[in-house]
């Protein structure tokens, strides 16, 4: 019964959504021998000034990069 | 001093989401002995798009249902 | 389909910690109006080097205060 | 930059936790177009009496059926 | 490679949020003598209805002693 | 009243850990204007073979550099 979060940068459409959530599970499937009803996913949008790396956010960083 | 993250699908109204905090809170009080003013609890309300379970959306499992 | 984390500070009993997991899933039913099964809870012992408050561990203000 | 925690049942081995690090990257890049060495995966093993389904835990719900 | 989830009462601004990244990052760096671009951070905002403190929620509170 | 997750691979010392609290939450002061009182971190020690980065676990990663 895995029960994952995924903390994404926001911006990715539910296609693309739909996809992690697909292709995730069958991973889980596969490695762990587990049923597919058994894996719950939960995708948290992150906003670019609400990730931080190397000491910046990401919303800065791409600002220093444009 | 019990933490509590709760992941909810999104759509509770306040009073649910104020029933929940209190009825939650007191069944900390009553299991671990707890004060209620050492309680923390953070709702996480999650887009139907962004919650999976057995490889797809529940926003995906609602639309084929409807 | 609500999923809740719970931190909690280590030394919990097996008895305490089935309490905690039968009360706070009857709080999420009568709060939110969904069915026992789909509530899932997942415990987290914290240990008190690993739990800190107001810039201190746990371990440490125990140790002052013994 | 996906960020993942995956919280299991604990008792999977090193190589199927290997396995799984390894499929939910490949699912990752697969879905969303990001490069392997931006993903991170955080495994959680949860023991029995840790996980609480449907009002109470995997280690009671087991001893029951044994 | 530290990760930081930190959650946060909704309203700090942009800069108050580049200061948290910033400096936080720093403490990590001084405590645990890793490199500044391991450590990456997620900052999640917590509406007041979903804050709560003592069996009810910041938005109530506040409200209360409004 | 922020709440910190810090999840660390496994090693470090309970002075290390003191030290990160510490600094973190004084950060946390001086980029948000809290009390330290209301600064709460949970530590989340990481075995090498619960960490994936890039499709891989620390553990694997360390075996093929030693």
């Amino acid at each position: 019964m895995p029960i994952l979060n995924i903390a994404l940068i926001e911006g990715r459409s539910n296609e693309q959504k739909e996809a992690l959530i697909s292709e995730v599970t069958d991973a889980c499937v596969r490695a762990l021998g587990v049923k597919p009803e058994t894996v719950r996913i939960l995708l948290q949008d992150i906003a670019t000034q609400d990730f931080g790396v190397a000491g910046e956010s990401v919303r800065v960083k791409r600002e220093r990069q444009a």
